[in-house]
């Protein structure tokens, strides 16, 4: 952090926040801007919208008491500011790091993290619940709700809303919109009617001057939002919209504003009713490389500070591989349609996107809605190929049941990010995908060992019209074998014997195939005589390839990116138990507990996922084997 | 069903419908309501929202042609109508009935459903999808979603109209709307405009003057809008609303007027934007019964035609003794709130509200907001119960993962209707419960053996503020074992072993351990020492117990009221594997194939949950023991 000497002692709590003079808060900005694009060059993060929210988050904790006030931030991915505020300034540069800051909030982190997220639209909800709590305690503290624009396309934030005004009399939504343009016309008389909303005299205007006020507001806005362009990320969300819900509406302000934001936040904390402020904000405000590309600093890996260059990355994710392959039969199969939830880029459909955009759904954050939307397209004939993160599909898990299950529908479900998300952490974490939708009937669910087979997988769903089906995959690169030309369509059910062998039997689930492959040459140089089975296939399992071994071989181990149990090792033991078979089994995968984030390898190493570890377990257990003995 | 002679021929098909004169209409709209009044006084089943509507239907079916068109009903229990008239007039007696018509739509039961649910709020976004892929086709049929007032309480419902507008020109939404109460005065000047805005030459105007027409169109409904009464079950949703979303908004108008429902249908279809339809109709329509308790016809068991009446339930459901001990332990403990997802009665919360109406929350069918509002008074320290049916939970399944389990946030988890809800069907059972929380980190997961040991749960969730804790119990009355007086605080994990024995071990979970009983006795009678345990924890599980009868005895049973894969059995399972203990376990729970509706008993016997059939599968599996040979 060398050129950027702060120009004053770091500010690092909310007191010493509180401690400086009004005039300095620009320089304190200008200051965490300066820290956050130096650091965050190195670990990456989400730099544009921290960067956007600084004087925000300046602005409430200079005006509120956390932690007895509770700030609630939707995602959670723009609260570095905060961390930084309330005593890990220090520690900012550790971001994403193992043992250092998580990227999200976490309550374990500090006592100024009444919430944590990573998953959008719960904010309001539970900032709801607080304000509650808050009221039957009959407490005095504050409740502030922040909430991108991209909250307002999950339906949770809807449910939340229909539910405020009826519950209590004071909350503070925050609306943080970095995406809307607002012209400057506008933007002038909804200064002026902002003016207007706060001062001290409207405070005490009778409920008559009030109403009068609000309608002409009401007016104002609603021109506003004709000119305010419609769309999955850009919901219609005026004034009247709020008011509708039992809101008062304040805004739109400038959210860099900060003398604004300040009075603005004191008048709010009086007032007892709801209400929200509507604040337009920068992303990447104060960075030039940020401002001029906004998708790619949303969240970013290292960068050079000067430039905003990142280093080119190696071979094609899954992701890519996903996006290619599918467009590539898409081409051919016309009935081929592809549904993201707001992750365009996330998923590779993106590619898509650009080559067959009439056939390409972005539904906005709304996962219940893109699973439902599904199950329409495949009523119709229509093969849908819907693209989610594993922990972001469980916002669709009735959807797997209720629609798709139940209804046997051809939907085709990718679930990117299936295993760990390192860096991200717990919030991201994909290791809960096979628990939850083993025990679903109808399903078929697979996992491919590498990017050809990946291919292979997308055209056996393509080719699948019987019922649904699941493809988990990682995030990230994989071993680099690009997919053959014409992809190969699999037997449903079938595992893919890799090596034959009479001790040991080694099931290696997708991408811990290397790990078992591994682990079954380190055990073959132990002298024992090891088969190494590439299982394809979650549900249905391979029955009979299960059975041979088990009746072969002294010991089975599964190996899964995904917690151990009602894992596919679990798959396997259920398995043994209907066909009455008795033989060890050592199941490989993550514990049951939430696992931290960090760097991919560190966190198996510590858990066991490795063919070092694997190894000694089997050799441990044949050591001690009634068999052997 | 004597003394209702038809007026003329059976009208059992859309075909048959049309032919008819347009004056016969009212006389089938009256003959249809007295076929449902008697019927379904016979089999029970959701009388009220059908007779509302019989005029909704009829014309749905003269306007438009399925199965080339498209309905979509939200929830599909007020399908009765559209089955009997597409084929299924001769069999609405066997409603809810074995083999009988199932009480919703299912896509299996006719080629007229096209899409089935149970759950609400997913039709708006499944037809929105099959009008997306009717677009692609370049097809000409039409979609309608017919929604009830209470879909726009789930946040589902508006991610679908949020999708709507840039989607498709060609879609219709209809909203059933029997809750709000609409005055005369105001009534009358929307139906001036509703027939200004569906005449002929209105359809031709320029577009300026249409939109002259929205704007006094919908100032007049503002004014409406501001009579409705706002809270959870009654969300403000007037045109203007509609309108952001992009959505023509036609009505209100009267939902039993049939020519101007016709009307209105003609003029929709031709129309090229998509559109919303708000008819008013009244629950219960045509019998008087019904219009005076409209929330107990919304559903029912039999009745007597003349009065309404329904015989007087047996002993107390498990929701009613879950509702009177968490009342009792509230009034003691200020901490403890409740909170229904639009169920007070259902899960019996009705009584807690008269009792402790300012820690009651009822959310709307909203239960993810309702799981993060729980998560939010949790951490304000209060002690949140969240009673949720089993099936429906699965819609907060993020939550339990991403806010509670993660969080380790002591939300208290009541889920009714957990196992078989047996007259309901596919859609109802709740089956999988244990299947997608037992791995989540974390959680404590408990089932009761009886009414009593209930209690003893609630109350041991009342003291238990370690993290989250849930509790399953089944639909309908237990075994009538009154709570006592001062509730036991249980053992965390702890199983309860009821008889020893050295053969045999029977784990009887929650309400199958009376089967277990039944079995172990049988087993006794065939010689066997049986030892029968009540485990009462599905998470954390008594290992030592576990292994003490894994050493001990030959065999170990599993029963529970839930599919096998992933469920308690498993459980027993992988505790073995990881004891690395050899016995052969019997694990007796539904199979993996979604259940039909019919009665429990009848259920049990098809899929091998009874007594009989686990002493078969032990005595079967004795016989060909290793152990034995």
């Amino acid at each position: 952090m060398e050129g950027s000497a702060p120009p004053f002692p770091v500010v690092d709590s909310p007191g010493a926040l509180k401690a400086l003079p009004e005039e300095d808060l620009p320089k304190l900005a200008e200051q965490i801007r300066s820290v956050l694009v130096e650091s965050l060059a190195l670990t990456g993060g989400h730099l544009g919208p921290n960067l956007g929210v600084v004087e925000l988050t300046i602005a409430l904790h200079r005006v509120f008491d956390t932690p007895k006030d509770r700030f609630v931030f939707d995602v959670s991915h723009q609260g570095y500011i905060h961390k930084m505020l309330t005593g890990r300034w220090d520690r900012i540069q550790t971001i994403r790091q193992h043992e250092g800051l998580n990227g999200f909030l976490l309550r374990t982190e500090s006592e100024h993290d009444c919430y944590g997220a990573g998953h959008a639209g719960t904010a309001v909800s539970a900032a709801l619940g607080m304000a509650a709590g808050r009221d039957l305690h009959k407490g005095a503290e504050h409740v502030v709700a922040v909430a991108g624009d991209a909250a307002f396309t999950c339906g949770t934030t809807f449910e939340a809303l229909n539910n405020i005004s009826h519950t209590t009399k004071r909350f503070i939504l925050v609306l943080n919109d970095n995406e809307w343009s607002i012209d400057r016309n506008v933007g002038a008389i909804a200064k002026y009617f902002h003016q207007l909303q706060t001062s001290p005299t409207y405070a005490h205007l009778h409920h008559k001057a009030a109403e009068l006020v609000e309608r002409l507001a009401g007016r104002s806005l609603r021109n506003l939002a004709g000119k305010v362009e419609s769309g999955a990320k850009n919901l219609l969300f005026p004034s009247v919209l709020f008011e509708k819900f039992g809101l008062r509406y304040f805004g739109p302000i400038d959210g860099h504003d900060l003398p604004k934001l300040l009075r603005t936040f004191e008048f709010l904390k009086e007032l007892d009713e709801p209400a929200v402020l509507h604040i337009i904000t920068e992303k990447g405000r104060g960075y030039a490389p940020a401002l001029g590309n906004p998708m790619k600093f949303h969240g970013l890996g290292p960068y050079k500070t000067e430039t905003g260059e990142t280093s080119p990355s190696g071979s094609p994710t899954y992701s890519q591989v996903f996006a290619e392959a599918l467009t590539r039969y898409a081409k051919e199969d016309h009935s081929i349609t592809a549904i993201t939830a707001a992750m365009p880029s996330g998923t590779g459909l993106v590619h898509f996107q650009k080559e067959i955009p009439d056939r390409y759904y972005d539904v906005g954050i709304a996962e219940e809605h893109a699973a439902l939307f599904a199950c329409g397209l495949a009523v119709q004939g229509l093969k849908p190929f819907l693209a989610i993160y594993s922990t972001f599909f469980q916002r669709a898990y009735d959807m797997a049941i209720h629609d798709i299950g139940i209804q046997n529908l051809p939907v085709r479900l990718c679930m990117d990010r299936a295993g760990l998300s390192a860096d991200d952490g717990p919030t991201h974490h994909g290791v809960f995908d096979i628990g939850y939708m083993r025990h679903v009937p109808n399903w078929v669910l697979m996992q491919p060992k590498d990017e050809d087979e990946f291919a292979d997988m997308l055209w056996t769903m393509a080719c699948h019209d019987d019922g649904p089906i699941a493809v988990r995959y990682p995030r990230g690169a994989g071993i680099g074998a690009t997919p053959k030309k014409a992809p190969a369509r699999l037997e449903i059910g079938a595992f893919e014997v890799v090596a034959e062998g009479t001790d040991v039997a080694v099931f290696g689930l997708g991408n811990m195939f290397e790990v078992a492959e591994e682990a079954a040459r380190q055990l073959r140089e132990e002298g024992l005589s090891v088969a190494l089975i590439n299982p394809r296939f979650i549900k249905p399992l391979d029955g009979p390839c299960i059975e041979r071994f088990a009746k072969t071989c002294r010991v089975l181990v599964t190996l899964e990116d995904h917690v151990v149990a009602n894992g596919f090792g679990t798959g396997v033991l259920e398995h043994l138990c209907e066909a009455n078979l008795f033989v060890p089994v050592i199941r490989v995968g993550w514990p049951d507990q939430f696992i931290d984030h960090g760097k991919q390898a560190l966190l198996r190493e510590q858990h066991g996922l490795t063919a070092e570890a694997c190894v000694n377990r089997v050799l441990a257990l044949l050591g001690n084997s009634p068999a052997q003995s």
